[in-house]
C-alpha cells in the first residue's frame, strides 16, 4: 500500500523543454509516427471511453477550453487557448497542458506540457485519417496556412503519406518564408504560391490550418479536383470555419466525434441532419472509407480529447523509456488521511495561529 | 513586449509543501479569514462571472470533477476527485490542483495544489453563509464528521463566528479522537457522543460533513430545534446527500449557485420548484437571510468554482507577500510565435529525424 501511494503521489511533471528534448532525442517524425499509432489503438477501442464536447470559455478575444475524456483505467483533460492576436504579445496564438489521472484514486499522475505536444498529435491525427480517407497514390500536398502547425503537417505526411512536395501558401508570407526555411532544412521539397487557388491546384492533399477567428471561405468548390483528400484542420470552434459549404457537399465527410464536430467543425454551417461519419467506423472496418479514386473525401478535424488522451500516453511511455520525467509535488502525501491539518500543523504553529489572528483585525 | 511575455510565460507554481509553508506562516486562521475576506467581494460581484456547472466524469468507485469560472480578467479553474475509498490506498478522499489563467491571452498565470486550500476555502465559504444566516449569538456546533475538513470547520467558526464549544460525532471513533487532539492543541472545547442525535441537542450551528457516496440522512427533521443553522456540506454529488428531505422544509435553504446545487447539493431530493436562494443575493443585501431569532436556516454547500478562483486569487497574492512563489515552464517561449518547430529544431535533430525514422519501421 505505502508504496502504491508513494508512487501514486508523486506526479510525473513534463515541462516544455523537457518534451522538446525527447523528441530531440526520440526524432520528431518516430513521435509523430508514435502518437499516430496511439491515436489509431484508441480510436478502434471508441466505445470504452466516457466522451464529452469540450467546455469552452469564450471572450472577444479568444476562448479557454477545458477537454476532459475518460476510460475505466485513465482519465485526462487539456487545457488550450485560442487567441488568435496572441502575435501582438509574441505568444502562440494556441498554449496547452494537460493531465493524465488514475481513475480507481482520482490521483493524478502526470501534468505535462501540451502545445508542442497538440501540434504533433494534431498531424499524427491528420495522417491517420488521410491514410483512411486518401488516394495510396498521393504525392503532393498544398498547405494553406503556414503558421506554428505547418511544419508538423508537412512531416507527418511525407514520412506517413508519401507526400514529397508541398505548395504554400499564406496572407503572412513571413510566415511562408519561416515554413520553405524549415521545409528546406528537412530536406523536403516545397513551392511557394501568390494565392490559395495556384496553391492547391494539381495537389492530391490540401490541408487548410489557419488560425483566424471568422467565418472564412479559404476553400471554395470550385478549386476541388477529382480524387482530393481535405484535411480541414483550421476550423474548430463556432464563428470560425475554413470551406466554402458547398465544399462539404463535394465528397463524403468525416469527423473526428460529432456531437462537437457538429458546433465547432466547418459542419457547423450545415444543417443538423447533414451526413456525417466518425472516423473510427472507418479504422475498424464498419463503414467504408473513399470508394473510389475519383472521389473527394473531406475530414473534417475539430481536436478532441481522445487524442491528447494518447498523446498523453505516448510522451509518459517515451518520458519512461528515457528515464526523463522530473516531479511535482501536487498533492500532499498524508500519513492519515483523514488528519489534512496535521499536514500543516506544529506546536509552534498552532499557537502562531491563534495569536497572529489576535494580532490581526478581521 | 518582451518584458510582458517573459512574465506571463513565467508559470507561478505552489506545491503542497509550499501551500504549508505559506499557511504556517501567515497563520491558519489568518489564512481561513483572508479567503473569507476574497470570497464576499467575489460574491459580491456575481454577475461579472461567467458560472457553470462543472463537468464530472463519475466512476464505481468515485468522481472527477472540473470547476471552470471566469471573469473578464482571469480564468480559473479546479480539478478534484471525490473518491470515499481512498483511506484503502492511504489516499485523501479528497485531492485537487487548480490553475488561474489570463483571459486576455489564455496564458496559464499560476498552478497550485488545491487539496490543503479546498479545505480552507470550504470552511471559509461555511463561515461567510453562517455570518450571513446564523443567530450573532451562536456559541456551539455539532460537527458530524470528523475526518480532513472538521478542523478547518472549527477553526473558521471559532474565529469567525465566536463558537466556543464544538460537540464530535463520526462513525469512526479514530477520527473523532484525532480531531479532539487537534482542537485540544489549538485549545478549542469539544464534547465527543456517541450519536448524532445526542450531539446536535441544543447547539447553535450543525455542521454536517461526512464523506459516504450514498444517499445518507444523517440529520432528521425531528433533530433540528428552534434558531439553529444547518451548515450541509457533505451532500455534494448526484447520490450522495445528509440530510432528510424533511429537514430542507424546517426553514429557507439558501445555495451558492443554484443550476449546481439543484443536482448535487441535499436539495436533489426536492422537487424542480423547491423555494432555494443563491447567498449572493443576502451578502448584496438583494434578499433577506435569517427574519428571526427562533427560524431554522439551511446552507446547502456544494463547492463552487468561484470559491476556489477566490481561494487561489488569495494564495497568489500571499505568495507574492511572501515572496515564495516557485516556477513551472508549461509553456514554450517562443522568439517567433509562429515558428513552433524551431523550439525544438537543432541542425543535427533535422537529420536525425529523418535518419532515425528510416532506421525504424513504421
Amino acid at each position: 500500500m505505502s508504496a502504491t501511494t508513494a508512487k501514486r503521489l508523486n506526479t510525473q511533471y513534463l515541462s516544455a523543454e523537457r518534451v522538446a528534448e525527447i523528441v530531440r532525442r526520440k526524432g520528431l517524425a518516430n513521435c509523430i509516427a508514435g502518437v499516430a499509432s496511439y491515436i489509431r489503438q484508441d480510436f478502434l477501442r471508441w466505445n470504452d471511453f466516457d466522451k464529452c464536447a469540450r467546455v469552452a470559455s469564450h471572450s472577444d478575444v479568444g476562448v479557454i477550453e477545458l477537454m476532459p475524456v475518460s476510460d475505466a483505467r485513465s482519465y485526462a483533460f487539456k487545457y488550450v487557448n485560442g487567441h488568435p492576436s496572441n502575435h501582438r504579445f509574441n505568444l502562440p496564438t494556441v498554449m496547452a497542458f494537460g493531465v493524465l489521472a488514475d481513475v480507481e484514486t482520482g490521483t493524478p499522475d502526470l501534468v505535462s506540457e501540451l502545445t508542442l505536444t497538440t501540434a504533433i498529435r494534431t498531424a499524427a491525427m491528420s495522417a491517420v485519417a488521410a491514410r483512411a480517407l486518401a488516394r495510396e497514390d498521393v504525392r503532393s500536398m498544398a498547405l494553406i496556412g503556414n503558421g506554428a502547425q505547418s511544419e508538423f503537417q508537412a512531416l507527418a505526411f511525407h514520412h506517413l503519406l508519401g507526400v514529397e512536395v508541398f505548395h504554400l501558401f499564406d496572407v503572412d508570407r513571413s510566415a511562408t518564408r519561416k515554413l520553405a526555411a524549415n521545409l528546406e532544412r528537412m530536406g523536403l521539397a516545397w513551392r511557394a504560391f501568390d494565392s490559395v487557388r495556384e496553391a492547391v491546384r494539381g495537389c492530391d492533399i490540401v490541408t487548410t490550418v489557419t488560425a483566424d477567428k471568422t467565418n472564412a471561405t479559404i476553400l471554395t468548390a470550385d478549386m476541388i479536383e477529382p480524387g482530393m483528400h481535405i484535411n480541414a484542420v483550421g476550423g474548430d470552434c463556432p464563428g470560425k470555419t475554413e470551406l466554402h459549404a458547398d465544399v462539404l457537399k463535394r465528397g463524403p465527410v468525416f469527423c473526428e466525434f460529432e456531437p462537437q464536430s457538429r458546433i465547432e467543425g466547418d459542419m457547423q454551417q450545415m444543417p443538423a441532419d447533414f451526413p456525417v461519419t466518425e472516423l473510427w467506423q472507418v479504422l475498424a472496418g464498419r463503414i467504408e472509407g473513399r470508394t473510389s479514386a475519383a472521389q473527394v473525401t473531406i475530414f473534417d478535424s475539430v481536436g478532441f480529447a481522445l487524442e491528447d488522451y494518447s498523446a498523453l500516453r505516448y510522451m509518459r511511455d517515451l518520458a519512461l523509456e528515457l528515464g526523463m520525467a522530473e516531479r511535482l509535488s501536487l498533492i500532499p502525501t498524508l500519513e492519515d488521511p483523514k488528519n489534512l491539518f496535521g499536514f500543516i500543523d506544529a506546536d509552534a504553529f498552532v499557537d502562531a495561529a491563534l495569536g497572529r489572528l489576535k494580532a490581526e483585525a478581521l
